[in-house]
């Protein structure tokens, strides 16, 4: 991504050519670049408070990325006076900025850097910008990831821009935050210590707690956000909030049910006064309930949710929860609808005092509102209208129809199109709110199509708790400012890694050593993972046991964690710190993958019938959600309290439910027959279908020879007559002849120096006699080496197989003592040599 | 392991009943168990020196384990007037202890505890055991095993032993000692710090190393020794190393072809005075060089081995490293070796002053000695007779012929029957130094059979550099004290855990845990791993690439990592020290897996052809190094520097050499065909044989989907005329009809209401048009949910097969936008449903 160009050159002494760079800033001495200029940072008295705000966190960032101040001017081109007077003096180029929204230019040149927004966000952008390229990541507060401190800054002369967003607005939902963000935000946020909270109201989504999430829009150059509504009213709760929202240049609005300026608590709260939430039944109240939302937010940029739903995110008519009861009755609705929107805009235009189309305004098509607008139901031409996902990351409807001809007509609306999009819901078939389950391939893809279409005005994400949606929002973000950087698949791959480079604080040592990428790989590989079935919906059922999908899932995710292991266990001594890369690595990947690997063993061992299995990851799930719990000291805690195992409808039991083992099919009680499905049947010693002994025994000793076991005749001393071992196995119709390979220990001729002998049969045929170890000599001694040092001796036997029944006998008589038998591997014609002989298939 | 045995009451007021006891010592008060007494430790001053030296470690010991010291008199028999004075007052019993070997009695009772040996050995064995059962490890020292510190410790009253022993010589050669523990060695016992070392000689193996080894073998209730000889000579090269392993209670011995307790070194320092090693020809000089031997030793236990083998490890008359050179010459060598012994017991009678029989003898049976031997060579029946494994663990003979019937006849044998045995060898077909690779099952077999057939006098284990072989030295010497013990697999089970127990201090919470059977479990699963082939001779090519078994033992070792990482992982915070258990579980587990996992890797690179991959595990395996070289804050640095990398003869190459990956074969040119061999063929979407685009073009969007990627035309404005993708398969002949699963992204109706379509057709017939998501709508919704909530849509499409070719193609032609492809299966009969569609076969 080329997000800078430098602009023009106003000194060729300090401004050295025009060229795009990709930064400004490096830390190491390169052609062309200075000694970034030590000072302060200055601004005018008169700029916007949210800008002095930004400043403030500038100077603490450059403290942590350099520990001490460069010499940077800030400022707005409508307020600071700094900023008008370098334009006068042509230093900044007033054409680029003047008219233009949420842009900024940064100017590197006569030892300063300048930095002029075109409005408060331009700025606040800006200076956001120089953080992030100081090596503060968005995320440094959010996802803990490092910053590294840097002895030297050198800066690249020049002037840069990263332009107008594409998207106007863009922004994220806090939603369903119970337990996790509401349990951690009480934690952290009390309200006891914040006075403007409502204390008969709040549950600690006060503005000490946005001051954190605005702060993080910035930095990602969001704009726009709409609040916690479970059980929150934003701007009732704490009036801080609102104010707060927009001095820092957020842009709020309410969910897609939360029509004008009010959050639905607001009325939930007072239900029993305000009467049923029903136009048709009760507009006084609700027109009431309407204007004092516009009347509370007539001064600020607040974006006004108009139309309607029914109570509680249901649809008009409907029963919170029972969206499946819905029973259309379109000409009664559409007409409904037309009348909300009319006095909608009347109570804008009224407490406003101007023309409703002055005042930004969104319609949300989410769930059956969609099916109006199909039918023809539209809003004036200044309203956004928002088309909504399928909660599942699915875009449903897009502004265009097929003519008779098949040929595609786009539906213009001056207004633009928004996209309400999801990467957490709670709803059918199943809540999808504990884990990062969007490939984000498969985010752009659908994105990609938006802008295709014009869906490009307004893109809001559903991020539940916020973590662990890190990636995502950072992805949607990036790509609504602007999606032409987003021109092909390859550049979310390089979007993954320049995220995950922040894990360890852009540290250029240990980016050439590949942390990041490799970090972006575990991050692609285990969204990739659970982009197949989500936590909530994996069941024991989910993968096919008998064909072994099951155990190469597992096997897959348990493989990721190596992988993500091996990277935390190679983190240099000084990442180990509580805010070292190893926190950031852990919040971002080491736990995303050791649960979600460790759910996979557990239904795996629901599916195999394992109930010790089952209890131990069980009890490992909640040692995984401590772990998480305590990283960084816990400040995350609760932040992984969601309820993920034991789902039986679509919303989460009330708490983990340990799964019960299935029933394993009872093991056969006659001895297993062995086959093939490659020309060879292979069969373990320990697996006979007989054994033999008169003196001694048959002993099984475990974890001997190459794969499961070796079964010697026991002791060694006793009478071999009448031993032997007998398997059972099958052959294709018509095999005459196999090669029957036998393994056994490299066991010497430690008696009879001849040689150690047994013999094999083929359904109680002739048998052979094999003298497995005679040319095992002192004199034959290089042969000897490397039968010894490999530790097993194979010897190939051909037999003739006369009988013409599929299922045979193969009879293994040990004649000398010493033999332990580990494997048999039966060839009619198909083997190709391997080290350990092949896999078993047990077939009955 | 029963290794307490009550053995009588002395007082029934203090010791409670007659009970076999696993442990006296608990740290828990449970019924009949008294609080430990607090005192100090007794010992008379006439006592052995050797046993007061391992009362100052019981003392340190007890400062460690519990912070103070209990009440304890400790004595030998024949040294102790103390113990003498309990004898007579019947408190120890005289008749358990006088006249046996290395037995001691620990008695607990009377507010102390008695510790009473039969000789010097059997007290400092009585010593340990406490220390022992307080928890402190034999391998506290050299494996860094942590000692838990317990605040009360509790006593059970009565009296134990664990008897005698049963292997009468039971120890360790070190050997093959560089560059590993020679470089150790040298760095942290220098011989400037150690006044009785030889400056001239000494290279480190000095008494301050020795003192380290000779503890451990006490600790281990071992007896016997064969020092470091590759460079060093143990008895010149420092005058104290013989002296303290007097004072310790270590017999040493010397190496087989080291006649006479003189070390080779002694001979080849001055090969140009003495002449050749040559008893035909230079009889005299080493007659003479002999005689300085037994002088030397006259005074104390030493074992001397007799009988001769060619100069430096090779067969007499041979040339060393050229033992396949050998010729035999018997009755020559036979005649020599009976002069030999005649004149080297000669030599013992005189310089000992006493008959040669009073004076233990060994003659090893190494190589191609065995060959006389088995001609009729023998020596007086007072001298032990060593058998010898091949090197390689396997025994090679017992002392046991085949009469004419086929009966065995044992070869009774006054002076006992020894085994030395390898678990370290420099030799053909490649070196084994660098790992433990040896499962210890095999080692427990092979013992057995030893006891079996009566070889059990003596037992030697060649370690090499001592680590990495920790638990096959615990295993051995604990099966040589009582093999009884070990009377089956499961013991060698129980036997590892034991041991793994010892990395978590043996902290009742982590064993409760789980932590010793886990890390038991890895050191089974790894040792039978390295039994499969050692690392030197693992290549390339030593697994099958075609048939997936190099894929197959590549994850089986990641996923061994992967739970040795989690285990790591899991430590509590206070085991994370220098000096806590995982330091102890870095060198006994962590390492050893990791560092072979990536072996596997880079060969199976190597095999793949993949050189960046094989470069990554190279630097990776030296990394892996420093790793185990920066354990406990280096204390064991060097200990890994064994070349084990780039073998191409017996012995090791000059450094590590980094493998060039293997020819790939190229690409091929025509786009592959797909087949199946359990009735169906699974293609993945990008494998497409074709693609036609008129507009716009195909797109690859890698990680997306359930497996590998989507395609998709694109963008999705563009126009599908002329637009498909075909794939080309294999059927087997006389397929008439197949069901085409198509899987597709779960892409929503958002352009064509009525749903989009897609055309699918087989070997260019009739097309069938498949409408794929015209049933996802609101009203259709929970099976809406289904399908999106799982990210893809298959559909079914039964189709004729007409073509009686073998070679198929298969044609999906969009007709709205919005597909994305992603997997095809074409079932012709054998299909299980499968979540992520079965896997993907190319066959051409």
């Amino acid at each position: 991504m080329n997000r800078f160009l430098t602009l023009l050159v106003l000194s060729a002494t300090c401004i050295t050519g025009l060229r795009a760079a990709d930064s400004f800033v490096s830390f190491s001495r390169q052609p062309g670049v200075a000694l970034a200029p030590v000072g302060s940072v200055h601004v005018d008295e008169e700029e916007y408070p949210g800008v002095k705000r930004a400043v403030a966190n500038l100077i603490s960032d450059m403290q942590a990325a350099c520990g001490r101040q460069l010499q940077v001017t800030v400022g707005s081109i409508d307020r600071s006076t700094t900023v008008q007077r370098l334009m006068r003096n042509k230093v900044i180029d007033r054409k680029s900025l003047q008219g233009k929204t949420e842009k900024y230019i940064i100017r590197v040149a006569d030892d300063q850097i300048i930095i002029a927004g075109s409005d408060k966000r331009g700025t606040i952008y800006g200076i956001y910008e120089l953080s992030r390229q100081l090596g503060v990541s968005p995320w440094a507060w959010w996802a803990d990831m490092p910053v590294t401190r840097h002895d030297s800054v050198f800066l690249t002369p020049g002037q840069y821009t990263d332009g107008e967003p594409v998207v106007r607005y863009r922004g994220i939902f806090l939603n369903d935050e119970a337990p996790c963000l509401s349990g951690w935000v009480r934690e952290k946020f009390p309200d006891s210590a914040c006075p403007s909270a409502d204390p008969k109201l709040a549950r600690g989504f006060n503005h000490h707690f946005y001051e954190r999430v605005f702060e993080l829009l910035q930095r990602l150059r969001a704009n726009y956000m709409w609040p916690a509504m479970w059980s929150n009213a934003f701007y009732a709760d704490d009036p801080e909030n609102s104010r707060l929202a927009d001095e820092m240049g957020i842009i709020m609005g309410t969910s897609h049910h939360e029509p004008m300026a009010r959050n639905h608590q607001e009325w939930a709260r007072h239900r029993r006064e305000n009467g049923a939430w029903d136009y048709v039944t009760n507009q006084e109240v609700i027109d009431q309930f309407f204007r004092e939302g516009v009347r509370r937010s007539k001064d600020n940029e607040d974006i006004i949710t108009i139309g309607m739903r029914g109570d509680g995110d249901t649809a008009m008519g409907g029963k919170e929860g029972h969206d499946e009861d819905f029973v259309p009755n379109d000409e009664f609705y559409i007409k409904l609808y037309e009348k909300i929107f009319r006095n909608q805009r009347q109570i804008i235009k009224e407490e406003t005092g101007r023309a409703a189309n002055k005042r930004v305004q969104l319609w949300a098509l989410y769930k059956e509102v969609q099916r109006y607008y199909d039918l023809g139901l539209t809003v004036p031409e200044d309203v956004i209208i928002m088309l909504c996902d399928d909660n599942w990351g699915n875009i449903r409807r897009v502004p265009a129809v097929l003519d008779a001809n098949g040929q595609t007509v786009r539906k213009p609306h001056a207004g633009g199109y928004g996209m309400y999009y999801h990467v957490d819901y709670v709803g059918a078939p199943r809540n999808t709110k504990w884990a990062n389950v969007t490939p984000a391939t498969h985010m752009w893809e659908q994105m990609q199509l938006c802008c295709q279409y014009g869906i490009d005005k307004l893109w809001i994400l559903n991020v539940g708790d916020l973590k662990p949606m890190e990636y995502p929002i950072q992805l949607f973000l990036d790509m609504a400012w602007n999606p032409a950087e987003f021109d092909d698949p390859q550049s979310v791959q390089a979007h993954t890694e320049a995220f995950c480079n922040g894990i360890f604080g852009y540290d250029a040592d240990m980016l050439a050593q590949g942390y990041g990428r490799e970090a972006a790989r575990l991050l692609t590989a285990y969204t990739t993972y659970n982009g197949r079935v989500t936590p909530e919906m994996l069941t024991a059922r989910t993968y096919n046991l008998a064909t072994g999908e099951w155990a190469q899932v597992v096997r897959d995710y348990r493989l990721l964690e190596a992988d993500a292991l091996r990277l935390y266990q190679s983190l240099p001594q000084d990442a180990l710190t509580a805010t070292g890369s190893a926190a950031s690595f852990a919040q971002l990947l080491l736990y995303p993958i050791q649960s979600m690997a460790n759910l996979y063993e557990m239904y795996y061992a629901q599916a195999r019938g394992c109930q010790a299995e089952v209890d131990r990851c069980f009890a490992r799930d909640a040692e995984l959600t401590r772990f998480y719990h305590s990283i960084n000291g816990g400040k995350w805690n609760h932040l992984m309290d969601q309820i993920h195992i034991g789902y039986h409808s679509w919303n989460e039991p009330r708490q983990n439910i340990r799964p019960q083992a299935l029933d394993r099919p009872s093991a056969p009680s006659a001895p297993a027959v062995y086959g093939g499905d490659a020309g060879y049947v292979s069969i373990e010693a320990e697996h006979y279908a007989q054994a033999t002994a008169t003196q001694g025994k048959w002993l099984t000793i475990p974890n001997y020879g190459r794969t499961l076991s070796g079964v010697a005749h026991w002791p060694y001393t006793a009478q071999l007559d009448g031993a032997a071992l007998t398997y059972r196995f099958d052959l294709p119709a018509g095999t005459d002849s196999v090669r029957v390979h036998v393994v056994t220990n490299s066991t010497l001729p430690f008696l009879r120096k001849e040689g150690h002998r047994y013999a094999v049969s083929i359904d109680g045929g002739a048998e052979v006699v094999v003298n497995y170890n005679g040319d095992l000599t002192e004199e034959n001694q290089w042969h000897t080496f490397d039968v010894v040092a490999t530790r097993i001796i194979e010897r190939i036997v051909p037999m003739a197989v006369t009988g013409q029944q599929r299922t045979h006998t193969l009879t293994v008589r040990p004649i000398d003592p010493g033999m332990v038998l580990e494997k048999l591997v039966i060839d009619y014609g198909g083997y190709q040599a391997q080290h350990l002989f092949g896999t078993e298939r047990s077939i009955k």
